[in-house]
């Protein structure tokens, strides 16, 4: 008989998500663990083994087991390593496939978040029975995975698809990116993104703005949402501005892989239409004629909560 | 025994160059007809069985040839159609694959220039053992040709790697491009491009050059070259921002696939270091630290009399 069910884990900085998944894509137990408290990657593997074992036999032990997928940060699909993540505890570069194969007996592929997103979308989401597409992931960062022919790209050193590390404004103007460069789209369009805009807007301008009441440290993109709810112009202004930066490089993405939909997933995606409207005017107006009207813009429909340990267990059914 | 031998055709929108080709990459036979002359494509095939059947009687027969590739103008590798190509005299959809398949007896699969020449390179040239590199041919256009897990990627409409119609101007000062759009690659780093860039700096500074000595409207990419070599100032500051759009480009190209090696092919590439040491120095400042220093910028190496021929045929080796 098929083994019935995968593991998905879904490895963050301050926990690590992860679940038994069924083919049809349902979360059927869930736990986690806090990543940070294990300084030793040793005593990490040793716990989750023991949590997710738990899990494991609440469904029938490990032989009702396909495999583990898990999403990383800096995790390398090719060698089974996360390389140098700067935001998990270990430092250097971690086997982390191999010793999770070993302990559990099953095989444990890894990948990075995006990747693993893009994987979920494509098994279970709306990117189901599409061949070609690209997921991006508007986060504390922007995160990319592209999926051609069916299969996510990983390119020559495993680490294809960094849209988010494209340059949207050049020379000195750029701000600086989390990556060491300057002028990245991340820096513009993710959740972290969204509040410089308004604090820069809010800084550079005298324009009114309900954003004015709050401390402009402390500014999300979520109040910035609350704002464009009740019509704020200020932050309507950074909802287009994004959605500028956005569609405009979409536009250019579609001419690399002509792909039949871009998914989007992730926080800023709460903003609707207020994110949606601009990047599709804006993609239609940058992109060739040839793909006008013709790439599908969507929103992942996966459940928040879940999508990333789904996307992650996606990798154990390959 | 296996058949030795595959024929390439390289259909321009003047001349169709066609030529028998061995294992090993020689153009053992060649021959061509004038595009132009006809309007009827029943005819057009017409005569070029006829012509090829010549080389290919003087190889032994039909019954030593694999197979035909052919590189054209708008040629859709997954329908065997040229669709809607600008400079070629059928207008429509052309199922030439199929028109040529009937009446040879052997499989004939089109795509279009650069992804021909990505095949090229891949098959007999540069990239020989690469399995993801990007093909950009700098010509009279900006051409592309994506390789990723050594297949060129399609897309899902056939059309992928139109990286000459990514933006590298925005707003109302981009020029305006062959595409219909405004401020594509294209329209500043193909031959063309480089003299629209020798004629706006002539014409909006008053800048010494040697260039002065030409009329404006026929200055062509080689007089910049030329009067690159005289170090003219106005000459290698054309090289110097034509190189500059390309490596920021080529900066992003990087973050989708993360290619071994960018190859680039074309008359432009005659330019040699004052073409290539621009692009080295902004692709490599614009890349994400990742990958500074580790992708290659190689210069194609197949004699360009017999690359495009050499291209389309490998397309009939798969």
């Amino acid at each position: 008989m098929e083994k019935p069910y995968v593991m998905g884990i879904d490895m963050g900085g301050t926990n690590t998500v992860f679940g038994v998944v069924d083919a049809r894509g349902h979360v059927i137990a869930r736990s986690s663990i806090k990543t940070q408290e294990y300084t030793d990657i040793k005593k990490y593997v040793n716990t989750l083994h023991k949590e997710m074992m738990k899990l494991i036999d609440s469904v029938g032990g490990i032989d009702n087991i396909r495999g583990i997928g898990c999403g990383a940060p800096n995790g390398n699909y090719y060698t089974g390593n996360i390389e140098d993540a700067p935001n998990l505890p270990w430092k250097g570069i971690v086997p982390f496939s191999e010793m999770m194969s070993d302990k559990f007996g099953v095989p444990c592929h890894i990948t990075n978040d995006a990747n693993a997103a893009a994987m979920g979308e494509m098994t279970y989401g709306v990117a189901r029975g599409m061949k070609n597409f690209i997921m991006i992931t508007l986060g504390t960062g922007v995160g990319s995975g592209i999926v051609i022919d069916g299969k996510v790209v990983y390119g020559h050193d495993g680490h294809a698809g960094e849209l988010g590390h494209t340059t949207v404004v050049r020379g000195e103007n750029g701000r600086l990116c989390g990556c060491g460069k300057t002028g990245c789209l991340e820096a513009y369009a993710s959740a972290t993104g969204v509040a410089r805009t308004a604090r820069e807007i809010l800084e550079t301008t005298d324009k009114k703005s309900v954003l004015r009441n709050l401390k402009a440290d402390a500014i999300t993109s979520k109040d910035v949402y609350d704002a464009a709810v009740q019509e704020d112009e200020v932050a309507l202004e950074i909802f287009e501005t994004t959605g500028k930066y956005l569609g405009e490089k979409f536009a250019d993405f579609i001419t690399f892989s002509a792909p039949e939909a871009i998914v989007i997933f992730g926080g800023l995606t709460k903003a609707g239409d207020y994110l949606m409207n601009p990047i599709r005017e804006h993609m239609e107006k940058n992109v060739m004629p040839r793909w006008k009207g013709k790439v599908k813009l969507l929103f992942s429909d996966l459940k928040e909560a879940d999508a990333a340990v789904l996307g992650a267990s996606a990798l154990a059914w390959e």
